[in-house]
Order: C-alpha cells, then sequence, then structure tokens
C-alpha cells in the first residue's frame, strides 16, 4: 500500500450528511398497513404501506399545526391528522380541512421518493429530481434465493461514520471481538485498496492458514475434511463501501490449494456480511444488518446460529462506537488521528465528503 | 365571517409573554401558611399565606446567596433562609444579618402584586405601578353561589398559547374527542367572530339539533321531556377570550324553540368552563380548570361525573398539545398555517402579541 | 474586623478553575492496579498505579480515535486501547500500532503531574514546568500517627466555590445543622481574618462557654470533670483556607483557664477537620473530606461515631450547596451579596481569581 496517511482527518466531528442518496430507513417487514414514525437525518418522517403494497414517506407533521401525523389514522391511502382532521392522500396533498369547503391549494406535506429493494425501504432525502433508483446500493445478496440468512436493527447513539470506520477496518475484530472471532490473524495479514468515484474496496487475503474454529465448522458443511487438524484454508474479507452508508463484505474461506485467491470459490464456503447505516440525527444513527451464505441454505438452526453470534458479536461493536461519540463530544478540542489501517476509512470519509461538498456546490439545491 | 386569514401565523414559535398582566399562579385552597414554589414567566416565586390570611408571592431566593427562601421556615409573617437565617418580612425586607447589627438597607426580596379572586391567586409579574386589580380577567361564576362544581389543574409541557389555540377552536373536539364529546355537528356549525381591545368572543349555535347524550342527560336534571326520543334543542358555544390567558366558555343547550338563541335560557342549562393558562417557562405552563353549572347545584354526584368526564376529555388535549410543543421544537424550519376555524386564535394571539409590544415600547418598563 | 464587605461580589458566577495547581483527585486506597477514569477541571483522565506503587494519570482518549484508555487493559504499566489495540508506556508514549512496524513518533496521550501524599492523589492539570511538589497544601496530620480518624468522598453538583464558602463560614452552622451541631454561640462570636497571597485563616474563639454536648463528650476521653454540670470552657474554630481548594479546620475545645487561647492545649482536645474539593466540571465537584482527632486515637468506636455524624452533617450541607447552585442557574440576572460573616469566602474568592488572573496573564501557558 503507498497511500500515504494524513496525520490527521479534518472536519471528522463536524456532523453532517448528504441529501442527495437513498438511505435505508426501515426494513421490508417493518412497513405495513400503519403510521411508522421515523427520524431520518434530522426529518421526522411518517412511513405506511398504500392499499397497492407501496411504500410513502412524508414529513411527519400535518401542514396546519404542526401535530405529527403519524398520530393519526390510516384509511386507505388517507392519512387523518389527530388534531382537526386534516385529510391527506399518501402524495402529501391535503385533500380535506374542517368547516370549509375550499382547500388552500398550497396545502400539503412533503413527499419523498421511496423504493423498496434488496428487503430494505430506501428515502431519498435531497432533491427528487436526482432520485435515481439505479443509484440505490448494490446489497443484492439480502434478496436471492441462493443466498439464506437473517439480519437485525440497531439504533446506535453515535454519527452513522463511527460505523462505516468501524467496519472498514476489520483489525479492531483482533482486539474488539477478542473472545468471539478475533484473531492475531487479521491484525496482521497485509490488505490492499482501491478507490474510484462510487466507491471504495479494501482486500485482505489470508492464505494457508489454519481455520479459526468459526471457520472450520461452517466449511464442514460442504466438506467435512475441514475437521482433519492439519486442514489448511485460505480465508478472504473483501470489502465494499459505496457512500454514503452501505458497507457489504464478502468473507469466507475455502481449503488451501483449491484456486480461491485466483477466482474459484467451488470448494469453499462465502457469506456476505450486509451493512446500511442511516444518520438519524447528528448523533444517532439506524443500523440494518444482515448477515447471507452460499452454504447450508436450507438449515435454518445455521441461520439461528449466526443470527446469535452476530447480534454479540455487533454488542460489542456498539460499545465501542458509542463511547467513541461520548468521547467525541467530550474532547471538543481533540481529532483522529489516522493509522495505516485506516486507509479504507479514509477513503470512505472522503467520499462522503465529496458528496457534501457537491451538494453544498449546487446552488438550486443548497438554497432548497 | 369575512375576515381574511393570514396563510402563516408570523411568531407563533417564538416564545415569551406579556409581564404587565395578572397570571393565575396557584388555587385558593393550594395557598397555606406554608411556603410553596412555582415558577411562572421563568421566575421562581415562593408563596404564602400571612397570618391575616392574605397571599404573599415573593422572589424564591435569598438576597445574600440566592438559597431558594422555599427551602426555610416561615414563622408568622417572617420567612428565614435556610443556610444563613437571614429574615425577611412579606414584602420581602430583609429584617436580620447573623452576626451584625446594621443590616444593609438595600437587601431585600422583590415583592409582587398578589390579588385574590374567582378562587385564583393571581400575580402580576411586570411594573408594580401598573397592577390594578380591575384587570382580573372576570371568571365570577367560579365563585358565585348560583354556580356548582369543581376545577383542577394541569402542569402542561407546552407553551400556554397552544392551550389557548386549542380552547378557541371547539372543532378539534371532532377528531380529538371522538370517543367522548366529539361531535360532527360542531365541525360543521357555522361560527360568529367578534374582537376588540380587551378581547375576543367566538359564537357557535347549533339550531335544533338532536341532543348529544351529555346534554340529553343534563337537561333532564330540569326537564323530563329532554329524555323523549324526538326532544330537540339548541346548542351553544360560546368562547371569550381575555388576554394574555383566560378562557371562559359559555355552554349549554335548552329546548328548540324556548328563545335560548334571542335570549331567554330559562328553560336550558348552562356550563361555564373556565381556564386560566400561565407561562411557567417558554416551553411548559400551568393550566388551571374549573366547570360550573347552574342546574343541579346541590347534587354533588354531578360534580363528581362531570370533573371525572373532563379530566378524561384535557387528558386527551393534553396529549395533543405536548406532541405539538414536541412537534415545533422538532421542526423549526415549518411555520403554522391557519384555517377558517383559527380566526378566533388568530386574533387571540393578535392581543397577546400587542400586550408585548406595548411592553416593548414601553422603555422604562423594558429597563427594568 | 475592620475589612469593609464590598456590595456585590463580581464574577462569582463565572465558571472557571485555575489549571496550574495540585488537584485532590482520588484517595490513596482508591487507585489500584486498574484503571480508573475520572474527570477533573472538565478533563477526562485515567489513573493507576505502576508495577512500582506510584501513581500515573493520563488522558482517557486514545490517541487514534479518542476510545477512553480507561475502557482498555493494563498489564504492567502498559494500557492496551480496547478498540485497535495500541498500547501506551505510563507516560503516555505509544508503543505499539496494529499492522504496522514504524509508530508515529508523536503518537501520545498527555500525561500529568502527580504526587501521592496526605493520603490524596494529586494532580496537576496546567503547565507542567510548574508543578513544583512543594505547592501541594499542607494536610499532613491526615497521614500522621499522633492523629486518628476516617473521611469520605462526597460527588457535589455544584461549583467547587461553594464548597469554599460554606466552609469558610461556620455561622452557617446555626441554620443548617439546627438539629445536630448547630448553636447560637457560634454565630455570636466574634472572628478575625487574616490573608496573604498563599491563604486565608478565619479564627473564632467563644470563651467560657458551657460546653456544647458533642464537645462535653470529647474532652471528656481526656477530663472526667468535663462531665460535671457546671464545666465551662473555651472553643476554637480556626479555618485555613490554600487555594484553589484545601480547607483544613482546627477545631477543639479546653477547659477554661488551662491556657488554650495563649497556646497550651495540653488540657484541652483538638480534631482537624480536612477538605480538598476538585472541579469535576463547571458545575459539579469532587469533595475529599476526613476528620482526625489527637485524643483517644486508638477506639476506633469514636471514629465511627464521628464519621458518622459528619456523614450527616455534610448531607445537609450538599443539599444546600447543590439547591444553590441550582438557584445561580436558574437566576442568570442575579449576584451575590456580602455580610460581614462572608469575609473569609470573599479573601478566599480573591485568591483564587488571582490565580486565574496570574494563567490569563502568563501568555506561554495561555497559549498552550
Amino acid at each position: 500500500m503507498s497511500m500515504m496517511m494524513p496525520a490527521i482527518h479534518e472536519g471528522f466531528a463536524r456532523p453532517g450528511y448528504p441529501l442527495n442518496a437513498w438511505y435505508a430507513v426501515a426494513w421490508d417487514a417493518e412497513l405495513k398497513r400503519a403510521l411508522l414514525s421515523r427520524t431520518v437525518c434530522n426529518r421526522k418522517l411518517v412511513m405506511f404501506r398504500r392499499t397497492d403494497g407501496t411504500a410513502a414517506v412524508l414529513d411527519d407533521a400535518c401542514w396546519h399545526r404542526l401535530l405529527p401525523l403519524s398520530m393519526g389514522r390510516l384509511d386507505g391511502d388517507t392519512l387523518t391528522c389527530a388534531y382537526h382532521g386534516l385529510k391527506y392522500d399518501s402524495a402529501g396533498r391535503c385533500s380535506f380541512m374542517p368547516s370549509q369547503e375550499t382547500i388552500n391549494p398550497s396545502a400539503a406535506v412533503r413527499a419523498y421518493p421511496v423504493v423498496e429493494r434488496h428487503r430494505f425501504v430506501w428515502v431519498w432525502p435531497g432533491d427528487p429530481a436526482l432520485a435515481d433508483p439505479a443509484l440505490v446500493p448494490d446489497l443484492h445478496w439480502n434478496h436471492d434465493p441462493a443466498w439464506a440468512g437473517d439480519g437485525g436493527t440497531i439504533h446506535g447513539k453515535c454519527d452513522w461514520r463511527l460505523i462505516v470506520d468501524n467496519l472498514m477496518d476489520l483489525t479492531h475484530e483482533t482486539y474488539v471481538h477478542s473472545s468471539s472471532i478475533g484473531n492475531e490473524a487479521v491484525a496482521e495479514a497485509p490488505f490492499e485498496i482501491t478507490h474510484g468515484k462510487t466507491g471504495v474496496t479494501v482486500t485482505r487475503w489470508m492464505i494457508d492458514i489454519e481455520p479459526p474454529p468459526f471457520w472450520r465448522a461452517q466449511l464442514a458443511w460442504i466438506n467435512p475434511d475441514a475437521n482433519r487438524p492439519d486442514a489448511r484454508v485460505d480465508r478472504w474479507q473483501i470489502i465494499h463501501f459505496t457512500p454514503p452508508g452501505a458497507v457489504a463484505i464478502d468473507v469466507g474461506v475455502a481449503p488451501t490449494g483449491t484456486g480461491a485467491p485466483q477466482g474459484d470459490r467451488s470448494q469453499g464456503v462465502s457469506m456476505w456480511v450486509i451493512n446500511a447505516m442511516t444518520p438519524e440525527t447528528d448523533r444517532t444513527c439506524h443500523y440494518f444488518w444482515a448477515n447471507v451464505r452460499d452454504y447450508a441454505i436450507t438449515e435454518q438452526r445455521v441461520t439461528t446460529d449466526i443470527r446469535t453470534a452476530i447480534t454479540g458479536v455487533f454488542g460489542e461493536d456498539e460499545r465501542v462506537v458509542e463511547a467513541q461519540q461520548k468521547a467525541i463530544d467530550d474532547n471538543p478540542d481533540k481529532v483522529f488521528y489516522n493509522l495505516n489501517v485506516d486507509a479504507g476509512a479514509v477513503w470512505a470519509r472522503k467520499l462522503i465528503d465529496r458528496m457534501k461538498q457537491a451538494e453544498a456546490a449546487a446552488l438550486p439545491v443548497a438554497a432548497e
């Protein structure tokens, strides 16, 4: 890795997020024929499914006197405010006002572009004209019959970028997860970074190593030899970041000598760790995660085991990143310094910063 | 109603209240020969009854080192500070300092003009020279043997004006109180507004309607025919606002054709819903309410029934206005828009704003 | 006392503290071979004992990403960060970074000068070059075999100077502690003030008085005549303040006529009330107190009795000073006025203010 690490990461503590982006705001299964209130990028939103099953997201404050519409009622595709009975259609237009026949034509609450994809509901808080569904991050493994698994949601008391940092450098596994998945091998293995306008990739291969206990057990589902004491594997961790908040991690092992580093994973087992982080406020976030695998896909017991294990591991991370957020707030005069292992996180934050700068430069959006 | 509704209510979210006004700060029965601490218009006050029974209100902070005097002791008409034993008379003048014989002549805490009237204790937080008892809002029904009833106190987590808004437009009954007193007839009935320098009145008559269950039962106390299935009534809601925080609502029903709209209520039943709202802080208030009636005045059971019902109804309102306060704080970029039904509330706020502007213009007070 | 009391204590409510000073941060027994997190002067610190038993105090935030080092591990004299495994020696220098062989030579966390003395651990938050151990306040009685006793810690929700005020004027005993040690005699007795650059002393003698019950019982340990109904004593309270936060109070009684006022205390009993107050934040403090005596020093029962009594008395003070802090915050427009009895507290605050002014004037420190 020839990249020079800047000594100080400028602006790390300044809250802020791009608005012209798709953000995961709910699991598909969370959204029902009912009103769900959720804060995204400091905006109070109300979400629901229309009668046709599609998702709708509106500002959660009545045009008239700001009462949260989520306190009201959903009938068909119509929301009724709980205070004075104003009604809105699912595009946010007011269709009824009490005691008057003429409706102010400007009476409306803001509706947001929504896409449902990869089992998540995605919202675009910025300029609707730019909301191209093709820009939703690729997390398709989460909704592919060739892959099986499960996930969860963490409402983290931290800036969402602290979770991006955490995922972009897995050497922390050695220290934070020493009692579970941590392993000296990860911190010792070299890694490579590639980065472009649309993403950052961190690739780490551990060639010809003794399989860690977790991976030995997974590989044994397709290859009984994995349990032999002298088994050797090649292990990979390939982290893909798509700004502003998606991290898909391709992990797995294959028996050494079967060609995995060259591209043939047919003798190995693969897993995707899927992560979508969304700012809730400047200091809190929604973190949707999933874990899917390409082996033993009909074994629900494996799904349960892995979900339980990951819930424990991510709980360790949550404790760390929330303490880090508190430390940032407690030490306003201190900055982040970077190590070589931070290269992936540093590039991820650069891409986020570029999105923010592009928005600041685009005056019509900034004036919105 | 020919009034044009302004599209946006300017300044609705700016906290603030006139100081040159009488504010209800306690029920008469709350004030005893003991020290009561209460915050009014962001001022910490200590209140008590003197030996002669009159009410006294002082700043609740010792001149010396600011300890709340309410932590101290009341002996006769003398307060003793719990820290160093300074004593004050009921006009706030210091009459004793420890370990010294000479008392600093400027040693005093501020005393406020107080009037006890209509079962409430009223304080004037502004210029004492302007504190004319004749300016106490007329809520005399609350202390008149011809009227019977009871009341309560709500310490609301909202700007007091949100409760004024709520009371000035009773169409919200249809939506907020749909499970109790709400009724489509209210939102559908026309209303008239009159306003002057000293108040706003909103008058709504519902002529020749089927009596709602609550009113049918009340009318039956004086007229058994009210229980007949074909009974018809005229119903009135006449809301009187006196700035900054008193709302007296004259409600009732009389059999249709007995002349109530023309002024003869002798065949009907009347009730006053009395409301006095006082800013505690910018975002909280004290709300004293009472309900008195001119029928069945010796039936304590009716008092209990109505108090219980109103406690439930006002609890529904409290939930709404507290959510509205939170929405105002959560949406600093949003404003209130007005409907035709808001005319009463809009005028009420105009009168409040005029009081504030008059104070800002009166320099000697502003410099105080 | 000829000193003129200024009418208003300027700047009393402005938070702030000198940094070039020794502050007690822990009892000796609190500091072990483990990581202890404590905030001092708004700085998050981590403290521990080295393998050689000496105390070390560092900034509690990893150089890399600010995680509190107190969440990490202590092995020998080395701290390991719980996030990425960076290691620090007890002087704060980084000795290990994950996945890289070269360590950034500037990688370090700040280490603070520490002295352990008089049973307390003292930290110097300011310019280390000025950290002269000779400047630790003299509280040697707390660690002297001729004196016996015990102490405790209060984490007070108030500016530390409110406790200094409280201790510099014991007339408050008459009012705050009326149910325990309070006594009219204290407020009535005259007192003398001396002050210099390094301290303030308030001296109060009560000559030929009936011994208060507490002191009668103490004196009886060495002189059975103390229990005689006609016993008379001379009682002293000599308060020594050393800025910014140490107050040592020399109290006791001796039979009248045995020469205590002239310096012969051989027939009396003496006690030191030792107090070290340290700003935690602008509105909270650590308060370390102890009480030691020169009689019945092998009677552990006396230690227990006195510790229990003082814990109760200081609880009464804590309630008052915390209410006072809240009153300061609630009344930003009000100031402290002073009585004659405040002379000691006024001089104590002047010495504290001079330390702050000296630091503000010393540019190299201010620029730090």
